[in-house]
């Protein structure tokens, strides 16, 4: 909550503080954003989750981005990471790094983007810090989960023999920034390209079902660097290998109208789907907990003994990543 | 953990984690830094505290600053406002945005800061996000710690008749920033200018006596903003009014042999000394606290009824702050 006295602009920290982060945090342990921390209580036999994710104008999205959409990715990145390990939201700390150039009004569309997914998910803010940037707009969000003490999945749990899950479609993170590049203009029609442009710009996080996986789920994580790439660090901290059907994969509407995409959909990034590995035996429990919380499951391969990850064409043939993209060998 | 896969160049995400941080969360609740999100352990009976503070490059430290105090001083400052609650430091979250022209020189230098610091406090990494930006380094840190339930002081019970109390020395942080920057150079002798530069670059969190000071201090803040403004920030919460007696303002020799130094000393910031009250039947409960934590600890002015905070001179006299500095009146 503290900083130093170089800050934005206009209304002043504290100003900005009261305007627009203070509605946001009406809960005890935010103490008002009036004191140097928060509080955070975790029940006996819960224990807090934290995950940071940071996301900076340029990088991580466009300058001309509206920002409550800015803010809602944000939030949703950090909800993902909570997800992926079957823990429940509670709260989040936020630092915005802000160049002058950017108002109250680009804040005030930040803070009702906040306001929304506190609404949709649940959380509050607790805390955090504004400063100054000659540079671009730099956000960063630490967000805070519970889970049972025990009911948290990881990442090196997969075994072989485990089937390969996937939730919602995969690729649209990816093929939506090339949609809101505008680099899909005249390969897709209008309402395909907005629609993984909307992907891009505001991931679902599976926060439903995450928590449901607790005690299914073998090892789990969100798809944010890439569908293969992912499964990759699954089965190198489980210590086994990974088979992907390509032809399994589930894939939007508008994806799937796309020609050329299967590099895209394998390596991409961004999509915050939930990928998560489980035993044959536990399929039906999962494809239960899917449909409680109203979540398309797939399976898209196996766990089996060895290491790294090979992927099979729908023919049935292996592909392999070369530098450039994918190739039958 | 996860981010978009636009990254500094070099060693690459993966990598830079595996050599910089990985050493650095040797603690099970940091799970090898391989899952989405990382585990915090709360026994029954307390509470996490939890802070967050951003550093940008050209606004809170300089380019050519040391990578490794720059990573000190982002630890100290997010310790000290755990200090500020009475709180215990357990671990923190960070946060990289780095340019691709710095290299991994810089993030050896600036772990091995991290290094330091997590010895001498006793503290570990949990977990982090690295990302790239075209703009200035932005680093953000996340700290936890522990209270007992109800321990903690807050900004919100200072009373009147209470002693308004500083640890340390103030005004080194604002007169060390000036001598970081050549400001004092033929004003000081070069010996105060290092100390002070010193001061600036590396400050000192109270970690050993926050919290001492639980069930002592009846409200308490880090000195960041300022004197004059943060004590101000104590009586708006606390509803009530502050009297500072500038002449008893304890200064470092540096300081004091500085000229017309008041209207810094009295609003500077980024001293992280901790500024509290507690009723006088305390003050020996305090001193042999401070004794005990080794850290000097100065009766500075006392608390009223009313609102504001006024100053007085050395001579009695009362000071008002003006737009340009301090005044008689």
């Amino acid at each position: 909550m503290t900083g130093p006295a170089d800050k934005p602009a206009d209304l002043g920290e504290f100003g900005r503080i009261a305007k627009f982060f203070a509605p946001l945090a009406a809960t005890p342990g935010a103490l008002g954003l009036t004191d140097d921390a928060a509080l955070v209580d975790c029940p006996a036999g819960e224990r807090l989750v934290v995950t940071v994710d940071a996301m900076v104008e340029g990088v991580h999205f466009l300058p001309d981005d509206p920002p409550d959409l800015v803010a809602r990715k944000l939030v949703r990145v950090n909800l993902s990471d909570l997800a992926a390990m079957a823990a429940r939201p509670v709260g989040y700390l936020l630092t915005t790094a802000l160049p002058k150039s950017r108002g109250d009004d680009w804040l005030a569309g930040f803070a009702a983007g906040l306001a929304q997914d506190q609404a949709e998910f649940g959380i509050t803010l607790l805390g955090g810090d504004s400063v100054s940037t000659q540079g671009p707009i730099s956000l960063t969000l630490t967000a805070f989960g519970r889970v049972a003490d025990g009911a948290e999945v990881r990442r090196g749990g997969a075994r072989p023999g485990d089937l390969v899950f996937v939730t919602g479609t995969i690729g649209d993170g990816a093929l939506g920034l090339e949609a809101a590049q505008g680099k899909l203009d005249g390969v897709l029609d209008p309402v395909d390209v907005a629609y993984l442009a909307d992907r891009y710009r505001l991931p679902q996080p599976r926060v439903g079902l995450g928590p449901r996986l607790s005690g299914l789920a073998s090892a789990m994580m969100d798809v944010s660097d890439g569908l293969v790439g992912d499964l990759g660090h699954i089965c190198e901290v489980s210590g086994v290998a990974g088979l992907i059907e390509a032809g399994q994969v589930p894939l939007s509407a508008a994806a799937a109208r796309l020609p050329d995409r299967l590099a895209t959909v394998l390596t991409g990034g961004d999509d915050y789907e939930l990928l998560f590995t489980a035993p044959p035996e536990r399929q039906a429990a999962v494809q239960a907990a899917a449909v409680a919380a109203g979540v398309p499951v797939t399976v898209i391969g196996r766990i089996e003994a060895g290491q790294g990850v090979r992927v099979l064409d729908p023919a049935g043939g292996a592909l392999a990543l070369t530098g450039v993209g994918w190739r039958h060998f």
